[in-house]
């Protein structure tokens, strides 16, 4: 028999290694010690299981070819022995053995190997305030609570839902409690938005506009403060400003890396408790990998180690740790942090850093903000969507890329494209150059990222000079904020025509773009001119003819009214 | 008054250099002279104006505002003239002046430039057959032929289109005349397969296959001969083969550069016609500028030049001459000739080199071919998608990828971030771990391009030896071409019965996926097992676990099934 390997882990790092080492290394034993029954699962997958999208909990479990991972399939196809409901306690290091013990009997043994794998996971922050053990309390940390949640509300005893966490998973199962079943939602946030640190705070805003558009009540700034119960079960949630009513709560607050097992066996861990591995996957102890939620792993934009719990590394990883451990020297460089996310008939996604990282990172970072057609504006097929491009104007690297638009793949597509270019050291130069392939069915002739690059460059280079969008909003809301400002509208007049007479002509005026060098004499010399139009491309050019005519107090509203509207605001005419 | 810059053609990139020049250096004067009457516009959206997505022609001359690209809009918005119906004659170098004529007076004059720039744009290349100059036989060369032949299908004077050429404008028109016009449509190709040079056999077939089940007939291996005529009106076309009747015929048989006044002027041209320029998109005489389906570019893979007439890369290019005229030094570095496609229900993409254009280069070329989800398999919304990665065997890098699937962006999806990394020089290990924004909707947790990595990471190792689609099909037709192959189906016993049942156990024989490491004794010894399941995956795992139990002499047919039945064969069973 060949080398004994051993996997303590089964869901989504620990049994990628386990088949890829088992091909590579036919001879070796290979064996992952699991301590729940269900396992080999797409956790990501639990939100549509539990909104209905997904019928049976056994196909977050089964193959693309539909047999389900359990037990006898590890064993006949792949050739590798699960031992299910089997606790891993305790590695010996020098002895080179597992103590384990299993969940039912609470028998124990000690499972020998020639090389070992740490693939533990992760596991919910559970908020340490009263009630967060009452009935009806959820975090969605495995398949067993997925069902029961599930099963309260196909039994009809779930009217009203509150989720306690404004992240992924969060808003993902407060869609599914509303889109599918109907169910009074409320997600409760404790940061001023939603996506905190994915996304900047003009992409949550026009998220949580289209949550609260879908009835998901979000309230923003309030930490929960107390799960209120009674006779055991929970009937509402507390924060500073509220009681909200409640027969489940689920709490989304985040997952911390399962790595106590690491930490008793004297392996290096990170600050923040997770494991620390090498670009091979191994952990101080050279006979020891880990992969999945339990790392931490390279930042390839900033150059340091993050944490970063996606089924998507874990695989990745996973599949490192597998050649390894089969003498193949296959490296995980490290991750970006890509992220997107479905939310009713929208789709936001992100990658690398936001503007608020990457200033908090030290860079001498800016954002450019545009939203152009995500294909040829001339096909019906066309939507509006918004792209923000985050670069270090030192050295014109792009450092992250955002995106807003319509549920499909027109974010994914520039997402995904400005993933491989930002790991790859992309500068805002390649971008304007990047060739997405061009059919009017699928793109522009200008593409949108390549758009998103164009502003970049100008901003970047000073030629544009702009406001940003919050400080825009906060103009409107006060317009002696900044006294001396007044908006110049160069959208059609029928569309600029209601925010004249609403605001009156000291604080908006209107002069058609195409009408601009024609007129430009009736605009005040005397105050900022805030150029407003849908995207912000036409205000540009506006701003530059305008300089060549000695008007150089102009700012671009970056965005423009098409993102402005998706923000939701209460001052919009009509 | 500034600087006088003067562009000869005014379709994609001269319009955007124009545009752009004039912004970055407000006091130029700038002039572009156009032949026609209609101009700056989407030419890559006549097919969808042809087949009525578009409704009328002037959207394809539109902004995204709605406002008509026409004289006034360029002088009033962007304050730049047009010449329009003006043809450029010659170029005086020592003198620094155009030499134009009125297309309607024939009047001419002497318009003076201190930078010029070149984007005459290409022609179709018209087939020397006779027949060619018959009424009803078009290029798809302008928008004025794009209205007459509109004009004709809407007056019901259209019932048989053929169309010569299986490029892309050819299937795209060939799918708008058939798909909303329901004429009944020919596509004649000279080549064996449609797409050549851009895509390889197997999508091709894919695409054909697609075309012919939405009764677009196509015959390949055929070249037009003649177009026949009746009182000077086509009426058919022939080829060695057969005569097509027709009441239309669409001539896409490619463009060459329109650089004849770059030829007269003595600019260096390279030997296939089109314009030599650098980086900076200047000419041999560095105060005249070119750029768009006139030029030649740098491909980033091979490091070549090559023609690649797109209006993407028209646009990119035009911003490019617009910096470097006004000082700003931009570089356009090349292409890399990403290329997509609608076809009805379908989509094709590809980007890099094909298998047969690599191999051509010199490259130790190999492709590796999956076929998985292009999301979650356990959603209702996956599909299945075909793709396929070239690379090089030396150096891993990666060179090309091809996808095929449902309409939609899932295609893009892959090919646009393929293109990024590939333009980066990216490896197959790169590509292993691409990181793909991942949430279900979206994305499986390994991405379809990752798998595709794998496979070719499997291969280029030598852990996966395969046969190629084409040689098992061909051994489909003749089995005694290799008279020791037999087929080893692993598929599910209801998937493979009828296929045992068809070609008899001394051909085919099934053991299902999950049975093999239990009865492979049951397989001969004296055979070439050639293994097979739906996408090759669990071929491959089942090649590996052969030969440890000495089974040594096997392939995988890469693709499987997936691929196969979307090729089209006759001899599937039932």
């Amino acid at each position: 028999m060949g080398k004994k390997i051993v996997i303590i882990g089964g869901v989504a790092a620990g049994p990628k290694a386990a088949c890829r080492v088992k091909r590579l290394l036919q001879d070796a034993e290979v064996t992952i010690i699991e301590q729940d029954t269900l396992f080999s699962y797409g956790g990501c997958g639990i939100p549509y299981y539990v909104s209905g999208d997904v019928s049976d909990e056994a196909e977050l479990r089964s193959t693309s070819f539909h047999i389900v991972r359990d037990e006898e399939f590890f064993k006949q196809a792949k050739g590798v022995l699960v031992m299910s409901g089997t606790r891993a306690m305790a590695i010996n290091r020098k002895e080179k053995t597992v103590k384990v013990q299993s969940v039912a009997s609470g028998e124990e043994q000690e499972v020998p190997y020639d090389t070992l794998m740490i693939a533990t996971g992760s596991r919910p922050f559970v908020l340490p305030i009263p009630g967060a053990d009452l009935d009806g309390v959820f975090t969605i940390s495995d398949l067993h609570k997925a069902i029961e949640i599930k099963d309260r509300i196909a039994k009809g005893k779930v009217d009203k839902a509150v989720v306690i966490g404004g992240g992924a998973i969060g808003l993902e199962m407060a869609e599914a409690f509303k889109d599918l079943w109907g169910v009074t939602t409320t997600v409760v946030e404790f940061m001023p938005q939603v996506l905190a640190k994915i996304i900047d705070k003009p992409f949550a805003s026009m998220l949580t506009k289209h949550m609260r558009d879908n009835e998901v009540e979000v309230f923003l700034n309030e930490g929960a403060t107390e799960i209120v119960g009674e006779d055991g079960k929970v009937v509402g949630l507390r924060t500073a400003n509220r009681t909200i009513e409640a027969d489940i709560v689920i709490m989304a607050a985040g997952v911390r890396p399962r790595s106590e097992i690491a930490v008793d066996a004297g392996l290096q861990i990170s600050p923040m408790g997770a494991i620390v591995v090498n670009e091979r996957m191994q952990t101080s102890d050279p006979s020891i990998y880990a992969a999945g939620d339990c790392i931490e792993v390279m930042h390839l934009v900033t150059g340091k180690k993050f944490y970063a719990p996606l089924g998507s590394l874990a695989n990745k990883e996973g599949r490192v740790v597998g050649d390894n451990m089969a003498g193949i020297p296959s490296t995980f460089k490290g991750a970006i942090g890509s992220f997107i996310m479905k939310a009713f008939d929208v789709c936001i996604g992100a990658t690398g850093l936001s503007l608020d990282a990457a200033l908090a990172e030290g860079y001498d970072a800016d954002a450019a903000l545009t939203a152009p057609s995500d294909r040829a504006h001339f096909l019906p097929t066309k939507s509006m969507v918004c792209f923000q491009m985050v670069f270090d104007r030192r050295t014109r690297k792009v450092l992250g890329v955002q995106g807003f638009g319509p549920m499909g793949d027109g974010i994914s597509v520039r997402i995904d494209a400005a993933a491989a270019y930002i790991s790859m050291g992309a500068s805002i130069d390649d971008f304007g150059n990047l060739e997405m392939a061009y059919a009017p069915p699928f793109s522009a002739a200008i593409d949108s990222i390549n758009a998103l690059a164009y502003v970049a460059d100008n901003l970047c280079d000073g030629r544009l000079r702009k406001v940003s969008l919050e400080s825009f909003l906060a103009w409107m809301e006060d317009f002696e904020s900044e006294s001396d400002w007044i908006a110049l509208d160069i959208r059609h007049s029928i569309e600029a025509g209601p925010f004249v007479e609403k605001f009156g002509t000291e604080k908006w005026l209107a002069i058609p773009y195409n009408e601009v060098r024609a007129r430009y004499k009736e605009l005040p010399q005397d105050k900022k001119l805030i150029i407003l139009c849908d995207a912000g491309t036409r205000s540009f050019e506006i701003q530059t003819f305008l300089e060549s005519v000695d008007y150089q107090n102009t700012l671009v509203v970056s965005g423009g009214f098409n993102m402005i509207r998706r923000m939701g605001v209460d001052w919009y005419p009509g």
